[in-house]
């Protein structure tokens, strides 16, 4: 007698499945899977990796004479790959002839390609940000290969990108493959400006509408989050207003620091570590959790 | 001269792995491990996840013509190769014949593919309050590929049921595999109803004894732990009490909450960010920091 | 035409590249990258493991009577490569000569060697701890497949050796690999004595100069780190002083627990969960959430 | 300086790929390359060995309770990517619209996909042969396993299918494949009745409208070849007429002969060692190198 | 409508499947695959070339001071291998209790290990014969890397030792894995003495008992094969019979020549290229295709 | 107790390391291996392939729009990696310092690298040679991609360019490689002229100054070898002499033909199928067996 009787767990799970596109209206599915891959965008940042840094996340006996042949490829590879993603997110919307999609993810690809550059400078100014933030720091090279936050603005950079390009979805996968290897989770939408730096890192949230100066720095556990008034709304969510924190120039938050809604820690500021703010801070001030507790407002509720 | 004395080292090693023999007994092994394999699990994990949404996470060219064979063919591997483990886990045990222990494991193995589609069923609840509970989610197929809450709860599902069916240790091997990728640590045991979602997710604690609702929505660094009062004790822990928070259908915690020991949070309750919780919570009513400082108990350990 | 200008991307990159070598003295690269490698680090680190722990982390067919062969091998293998890595670590420091480097390199590698069985005692009694540690558990090998803490000790105590021998970058890399996958990020740094026990671990920091005695128990998102008090400095940040905390033995900390500074927690204190400690505790006390906040200071920020 | 001129060198291969493709009227490629695929097709022939003998070289660990799980799952694998070469190959020949092309595909692929229980039955005839014609096999299985000549069969009974169903150049590729692996070089043109064997098999060589009967038994080193009298044409070859042997039941050929022309060797003969053979041999003749030698024709060249 | 029914397709295989199994008794398979491995041997050989010539056929970077250490490890690890496969084979045989036959195979894979030191003794002598019989050869080294011939060679000695310890399917399993890449097929069965050198090779058949002195050397396309007299059998093959060719010491048998039956070529006899030879060959003689067309018999038929 | 006594048998093997070092005087073997890797050679090859020929011997999706940065990408990792091969067969040889050899060693691979284009050009002639020389070729893609004589060729004009480069080590295991996979055995210093093409191929030997002019076609199992006269020499063999034979322009070869020593046959001659030929034959004339028994010599051997 068989171990499992195969055929009618296989009916079972058919079953289940027929419910579930039935009650969402799926019954008509496409022949094949037309979805952006998680493992193709992984082989793709892999390959955008090495093309902004050959000599350090390049393959590892890459020679200097060898850089701009290595990047060349790099680049064909990973550009032609990510316009075939980017086409399979504008044909999930569905308004698209598969023509004008065509044409449309070219553009986008190549408006990605573009970035590039400007993306590598900024990575440039947050490597230098975490050698200068950091006094265990040796070398920038260090950084570039040891830090997580480093990594996750890595992929935060390149997803933004893609964002702005309206690809939320692809940009939604970047950013997930740096929160599962390093514990940080910035939303693709949120602006950062150049020499932004994050040590430790993990459990730091930054939601869609952040906004972030430069040379902004922060430790573990920080969350830029939104306020919620639920009893303020009458059952419904409205989308895409701004409503996280603006983050001037130069400001630090410590470890564990929460900052909810919309308002702004004015240039220089520092939050003290797991302080709790859900008010506008001026320029220079330092915020304790002395301080903080006395400002709290009675009743809010924190998501990211 | 050799580099290294690989001989001498060898000999050490070997002494303080007999040290480590005799201090607990084993000075007699079995010719071979006889131990469950993390890799085994991920690959058969990865198989069931396949075998369950296969046009989401099997093969990227799946047609949905084939979708029912892959589907037999990936319960037919997968089941085969987790009624391996199984054995594995219950000769660990070591009270059964090698006979009996192989007919228990076949009743288990068998009572575990029953109930597959239940888990379907229980995660495409899951799925749906992931894409009502997020904003800025698009399309459940979105928040199937991208969102690590749906990963660990899939995880979840999977380990609670060989939880149930007796297997400790591959459930946890089962949530640690999630852990891992997700920060998000549900312990096997926690029973948790339908439509439950978890966003960002980094830090989520969730004990053995917790019992969870329907439609419950959990944010980021929320812990559902135990206290300890070690100064009630004579020095010994007693297992398996109920020690975990019960959570009621509807409940919303966010980001950073605290709740500790076998309290109740009533149908629809609504618990602030950074709560720190040690008491019941009757049905409706929404606990910020304010209301929850004023109510501390003096002393207090968290462990979940 | 073609997609992409590909050479006109190569350029844009080459002169992004260029300006930074420019503005970091670095135009005249070596020929080839000479750098050490997170991967080749990442197959030495499991190679150890096998050596260290043969049945439990070595190959799954690995019979008893084989054991010392194995690890003979796996000795071998590792310690090679170990070398390579150092060499690369040496010479980026530039001091040396082609022919000490690599005879300093031989030096360190075999400290290291040498080291790997009291490593080995550590881990035991780490394990012990574990198993002791968690009512939940229920059998030293579950805890040594299964628990991220005890995976993080692995790479803390193979990272520390490295750190003491004068490899930061080598002992960096090696932590950094386990903070990616538990999200436990100890500094390679930390002193820690036998039968330490991190559960669950998300989110938890031990900083450089931390001093943790015998069997002292953590959990989750634990930060032991630093104050800064900026305004008490004149720009400078000095480097290496004892910034961290110093932790007795037989302390535990509940989750969430923040201490900072060159503070003390005597011998068998204990730390509640999410309490904020920037002072001496005496050996024995129990500090909770009511009594710490009593104690707080006006102004302080949080970085490990 | 860098070591090798790339630029230059991949500007003189340009030029030499464009010559080519002027000469040859292909300045025009299309945009990709539309070409069978020799990885994709020895990949599809391993999972129809599979499918066809799902016990012995499907893997190693199949029960024959999954049988048939296993073989449909091969079966429904192997057809579609089948289907992806046929279309190709059906593109190349560039009559087609891309329309009908599928279409014909699907026909040409169902055709292939019904003809597969009776290739089995041939192939069990080949294996019975090879195990009663070797004095030396102590099993089917052995034979099934190790023989050179039962895999060219298997090889050339798919390959010889395609070819019926007008798919010369995916039959050549699958002729090929076997060809590098064993010696043997059968054209998928070649006719070849049940229960056939050639034994050792290196330097074999069976050329496109050789017809072979039943029960036929072949050395290694035979060659069933074409003549040519180049004073005959007028610089003309003429394609597909009959040119090679017809070997009627239960024929024997040693190593070594050769057999040129459209001759027929009729039921049962026996054709000795190394004999050269231009003539109609009579049923139940046995020819010697003796007898062989008196008829020879005084000029004669071979090729298959 | 799908493309392919794969249902019915499968129930057809089902059906060819049974019919085979019931024309060969064999309706009751064993559960599992119990069948030697191709693969399997395939690594086992290769391990067993790198624990035989450690530095030439080890890995790259093999140091020679870790050489005992690599080669005790690949003994280990291709003898345990190896004890697997010969307890499938002599379960095959049907004969013995499971026990026993573990006992057994135990008793063989030791006297297999045994022999490799005197294994080696002789392939260096091949290794040197190799060298000294082509002019073309530079050294030893080039000789092990290149030499198809050497290649068949280490698999002939490999085999025939398993061969004479009653394994005659490993041994053939490992004899065609030499012959599929060099196209010369040795029977495991055939005696060889030392210093034999098989120049070129394809098309080399040499019987399985044939017996072969010390420094034989063989050119391509060489039969030493069996004759056939049909006509004075009554249909009945006999088996083990020894019936190729005895070559005696310092022989050289040149290109395409063939030797069939139970003759003797004398000490340091010289076999011309494309000769047939049927009989006894004194010591010394040198044999052209002119002498050897004078002695022809009248009826042969050739098989190794 | 242990299975295997691998200790004792690593010493044994030891042992017969030891005897064969001290007689070839190697007892002092360089630290590390330092010898030409088949493999690397490998991937080389396929790599060249891939910059010569990119659409048909490129990766699947190659675009016609990215061939130059692919070709240029794939040359300058050949080229590096046969620097490095080079280098080391340079070392071999012993007479150079290291860092000569490394000058040395890069000339080499640079008058390599300039050879390709004329290697390609050369190679179109192959191929255009096999399509019109085989009635069943459909097309030049078909012969590129299937026909092992093409392969052979592919890889012997590469093998010859090393060959001509005093790199006769790699250009041998170039060539093996494609004997291994074809059964064609031409060796590196073989000289053969455009538009060359050998059908089926198994058996073919060609040696090492054999001479072949343009459009000259051979078929499978042609020997183009060297008499050997052993009583004309007194017991030495003397190296490097013409001892192959010169086939000039437009010659065609049928099946098994040997022809053997520095004979020539002249332009446009014709030898027929098993013909042996050790004399100079006219331009144009067509030699049968017939003709050849007539002249046959007394006494030969073949080598090649």
């Amino acid at each position: 007698m068989a171990s499992f009787d195969i055929a009618h767990l296989t009916q079972s799970l058919h079953a289940v499945r027929r419910e579930w596109r039935e009650a969402h209206g799926r019954s008509q599915e496409p022949g094949a899977r037309e979805f952006p891959s998680r493992e193709a965008l992984a082989t793709i940042v892999d390959q955008l990796k090495g093309a902004l840094f050959p000599m350090r996340l390049g393959p590892h006996d890459l020679r200097q004479e060898s850089e701009d042949i290595f990047v060349a490829h790099q680049l064909d590879t990973a550009l032609h790959a990510l316009l075939g993603q980017i086409r399979l997110e504008l044909r999930l919307g569905g308004a698209h002839s598969s023509l004008s999609a065509d044409a449309m993810a070219l553009d986008i690809a190549r408006a990605f390609a573009e970035a590039l550059p400007q993306i590598r400078r900024l990575l440039d100014s947050d490597v230098l940000a975490a050698f200068h933030g950091d006094p265990a720091a040796r070398s920038v090279d260090e950084v570039l290969l040891c830090y997580p936050g480093v990594l996750a603005m890595v992929h935060h950079r390149l997803a933004h990108q893609l964002y702005l390009l309206g690809q939320p979805l692809l940009a939604r996968i970047v950013a997930e493959l740096a929160h599962g290897q390093t514990g940080i989770d910035i939303h693709p939408g949120a602006q950062i400006g150049r020499g932004f730096f994050i040590d430790h890192g993990t459990g730091v949230v930054i939601g869609e509408t952040a906004i972030i100066g430069e040379r902004v720095r922060l430790y573990q556990a920080v969350t830029l989050g939104a306020k919620r008034f639920p009893t303020d709304e009458q059952g419904q969510l409205r989308k895409g207003l701004p409503r996280h924190p603006v983050v001037e120039d130069d400001v630090v938050i410590y470890a564990g620091a929460t900052i909810l809604g919309r308002v702004t820690l004015g240039r220089g500021a520092v939050i003290g570590g797991n302080v709790w703010v859900t008010y506008d801070v001026p320029a220079g001030v330092h915020v304790t959790q002395a301080h903080a507790r006395e400002r709290r407002q009675p009743a809010q509720e924190v998501a990211a």
